[in-house]
């Protein structure tokens, strides 16, 4: 049986991380909210959060439905996909790596998030952005160096090569590092620039994902949601720093 | 071989959920950096991460050492001792969802952090204390009642019982629901005093876990850190809202 995702249809958000793994793979999956009648739209997406009668309704999107389970928590979908779609090594030291990896990717999500909503995510971008330049510019100062100096270290000692996160192979890491980089370009492109230069293997990293024959065409075909500023990564020019 | 346990000192913080699952199972551990001499302290507890020849270094703490594993990330840490301590059930199912949980209790505990640090950990409260009030406001009006009435839910849901999250015994997210009632009540006891009635199966579950023989005796230990302003719960009076 196919796999569902259920996710909000007009951004990339957190699902893109679960949408970019079973691309990668060539899975059969249904974007649940993206499809048009009445097994289709939000409304279709929410009914296992809010059916009064679901016994573990997920908190949030991202969740996936897959044979019989319904499966929350982006970093935890892609704990049950990694070993079913071939993009984790075999091994618990191996899994625990990549999911450990995967939840500091999910920590620097959330700290991309609240650069633009630091004070709520209930309130317009306009009514926190005093907050957002200050929480912004430490996010670029020091946050994202962190977080990136970090994988990049990881791939410099690799002992199976610089090309991946775990071993000589492709998995969902992998994926995921490539969307943060892209994520990163489109919401801070002059702080990128300039820290792209400190972190070659992973902006290499970047590259090689995006030029994947499944990843390509998934990028080129009209699945893949463009950036907006509705998404987590936004493109607000003044939290970017100067130029 | 005893667990070692790597994780600040002198606070409770995120480390707090993986203690209270060794000390529930009775298991032997070591809290490296609240060890003496050279094998203990904060320097101790940073070379796993430092080390210039370390492959896998975490990013941050806690993280634990077992079996000639290194595990980062709290929830991952969790999922790994789980089975191990008997702290869940067995099958992929419910193991998924018990990491589902842990993982949504962690996003919680990302928030309150948040609460006195809305703009950057690398400043004092009190530089961000102007943002801390309306992100504290923020938590205590939407997000804290959001999460706790989830879990309520769960609890009302649970077909073997409103006493336990999962099944009908102990398992490692009812300790991390028991801490997170736990803090809410140190850092928001205004706050908290009027959502409580909103979550009674959460206040029992929370009392249940406290009158557990092993984890009333840590409670009274000196391996209990107290409550302190320099952990993730902190106390603040000015961020708990108008009494």
């Amino acid at each position: 049986m196919s796999f569902e995702l259920f996710y909000w249809p007009s951004i990339q958000g957190r699902g893109e991380f679960v949408r970019l793994a079973l691309e990668a793979a060539g899975a059969a999956y249904v974007d649940v909210a993206r499809q048009r009648g009445a097994h289709g739209g939000v409304r279709a997406m929410q009914r296992p959060m809010t059916a009064s009668d679901a016994e573990r309704p997920p908190f949030a999107p991202p969740f996936l439905r897959h044979d019989g389970l319904v499966i929350g928590q982006t970093a935890n979908i892609l704990l049950y996909l990694g070993p079913l779609l071939g993009l984790v090594p075999a091994g618990e030291a191996e899994r625990l790596w990549a999911h450990q990896l995967q939840l500091t990717i999910m920590d620097v999500v959330n700290e991309v998030h609240d650069t633009h909503h630091p004070i709520s995510s209930a309130l317009y971008y306009e009514d926190q952005r005093e907050e957002a330049l200050r929480r912004a510019a430490a996010f670029r100062a020091q946050r994202a160096p962190a977080f990136l100096q970090w994988f990049e270290r990881l791939l410099a000692r690799n002992p199976a090569g610089k090309a991946h996160l775990l071993g000589g192979a492709l998995s969902y890491p992998d994926l995921s590092l490539f969307q943060l980089v892209a994520g990163l370009r489109y919401a801070f492109p002059r702080a990128m620039a300039r820290l792209e230069r400190k972190v070659p293997h992973c902006v290499a990293l970047h590259d090689a994902v995006a030029a994947l024959p499944p990843v390509a065409a998934y990028l080129a075909s009209p699945r893949r949601i463009a950036f907006n500023n509705e998404g987590i990564f936004r493109q607000y020019p003044e939290l970017d720093g100067e130029g």
